[in-house]
């Protein structure tokens, strides 16, 4: 179905109509000039922002617009995890160029909606616009944290342990594997067309992705971490700082020390990989350790919580001690196993680096 | 200076380290995984989104960047005051293509600012990430309202006033008197060039914008009507439906009656006009009562109060009484200067209609 045929206000009401709305706190959601919300003197409320681009953030070749709504939402219910609260309503502004159909945008939608639902997350608004060129999507999100359990980035200590959840790294090598097998269908069609092909007649493409599923998963339908939150609030732990992995954990590692002005030493031996993620990179060449530190997209938490907390952290599943905060002037360190330290740089993905700025 | 300079966190640092929190509510800012609210029981909150493409929402050959910022706020703003709410929080995000400097984003901050400061707004967060290709600009607006003070769309009810404050159609005539001097300038350049001329060479070129300053005001800064809020607040007066006029009166009377079942009759004579509108118009060839009707990005208020504060509606300087709503099976109507009734047609700016989506 064309877009154009239901019009801006019959396209966001064909999207929305049978949203229910799961909080008490959301008074009114879409179809007025603002949603209405309402929070207790008990509570804070957080709001977090993300704008994805296609062909920088997501390339539509090989992302599944219903991994897309799914991934769109879980990127920002991670912000809100992050700073121990609880996702409770979302914003979602589309702008679309003409080659979207009305499908397109229902399979967008049931992937955002499974995140939301599988978060207690309501759809609360938004805006939709056509754009000239890629599609863009700004999700805003809103959660709330009880008034003294907020968690921030500068709250770590000299000899807080610092703790990761889930595994790293894996994300950033199923864009590789995604990357590479993109680049064998491309280079079949090229062929094909130099050869004079029909091109509608040759085999379907078969990406080459047997054993490698996790890493998959981990790239376009990432998940975020309510689980670890409800573990802690349940074990009785508050952090004393926390973020959410997405530029990678080193990039994560300096903020957290710079906000908290520590330093931290981490042990190479300690950073939690899948066997999925260790093969991919000896098969692409490259180490994974950085990998792991640099990578992106993972959507962990990493946090930090005093040292007599050792036990009680290490209990609960998916959460690995990983290091310790230092002192400002011992700066950030990585141990590495064969003993020796280095210098931990953050090279996470910067959208504005000259290189990715085409 | 070039934005990859700073890169990511160094330019939203230098675009908002000086920014000062202006309300007791804003507890965390700029800086961490979320902002942090604080909203007591007996507010509500408000929210509102809007994303601005370039092509489609703003064109960057007549926009300077400073309005551009100052116009993305006010958007907002209105939506919120929209509500009978006050604007507190806002979170902004950029997606830039190459050819943005520092500078630029700069000019766009101190008019995003601008508005902020006169509004009251705190600048919380946001998102600055790069684009393939044209400016995207995501803005969400959080306000609040006390309790019992929310004004939707659907409260009008049979025999109320229809409000309508300031004038319309100034921002429509103020778009075409633009793009009108954008053709001259690209018509002037185009025959320079075929004439082998060097572009460099040609003399300033003046767009004839005298005696429409007002039209270009209305289009290029718009303002939001905190005026009208506080004046209605002063006088005692809730509105029984309220909304921004952003796609034209005649859309947006189509929202309040379809969502209050009602109808509403309103009277040409009593349109709010300028004399500049009105005379651009003329020299158009336009119809001016179609301009006011469904020109759009006007962003006064229309608002409906029981026809028993006639009198105390009408002190308030920049309101206008334009007509009354009905019972929903009078349909929409327009009683025009001759006496003659027609229906009401919306046919605002919609950006996804065919003609729209190139």
């Amino acid at each position: 179905m064309e877009i154009a045929e239901l019009g801006e206000f019959g396209l966001i009401r064909h999207l929305t109509d049978d949203i229910e709305i799961k909080n008490p706190e959301t008074l009114k959601g879409v179809g007025d000039d603002c949603a209405v919300l309402a929070f207790g003197d008990d509570k804070r409320v957080l709001v977090t922002t993300d704008l994805l681009m296609e062909g920088v953030h997501f390339d539509l070749q090989y992302t599944p617009l219903r991994h897309l709504g799914y991934k769109s939402a879980i990127v920002n219910l991670s912000d809100i995890y992050a700073m121990n609260g609880r996702p409770r309503q979302m914003t979602v502004s589309l702008a679309l160029s003409k080659r979207f159909c009305v499908e397109d945008l229902e399979a967008f939608y049931d992937g955002l909606r499974m995140a939301c639902d599988a978060h207690g997350c309501d759809i609360v608004g938004g805006d939709t616009t056509s754009s000239l060129t890629g599609l863009a999507i700004s999700i805003t999100c809103i959660g709330d944290v009880a008034k003294d359990k907020a968690v921030f980035r500068n709250g770590a200590k000299d000899t807080d342990l610092i703790c990761v959840t889930g595994d790293l790294g894996a994300a950033y090598m199923g864009l590789q594997l995604l990357e590479r097998e993109k680049g064998v269908y491309n280079a079949q069609i090229r062929e094909a067309r130099q050869r004079g092909e029909d091109l509608s007649a040759l085999p379907p493409f078969e990406p080459d992705f047997s054993g490698r599923e996790y890493l998959l998963e981990r790239q376009l339908k990432p998940e975020a971490r309510k689980d670890i939150i409800e573990a802690l609030d349940k074990a009785g732990i508050v952090p004393t700082a926390m973020m959410d992995i997405s530029d990678g954990l080193s990039s994560e590692l300096h903020h957290i020390c710079q906000q908290s002005h520590a330093g931290c030493r981490i042990y190479e031996e300690r950073l939690p990989l899948d066997y999925q993620t260790a093969a991919m990179a000896e098969e692409l060449n490259l180490n994974v350790t950085t990998c792991a530190l640099n990578g992106g997209e993972d959507y962990e938490l990493l946090f930090t919580v005093p040292l007599t907390m050792h036990d009680s952290v290490s209990a609960i599943p998916g959460v690995k001690v990983i290091g310790h905060i230092t002192k400002p002037e011992l700066g950030l360190q990585l141990v590495c196993r064969d003993g020796a330290e280095m210098e931990l740089k953050a090279q996470g993905w910067n959208p504005l680096k000259m290189e990715n700025r085409e």
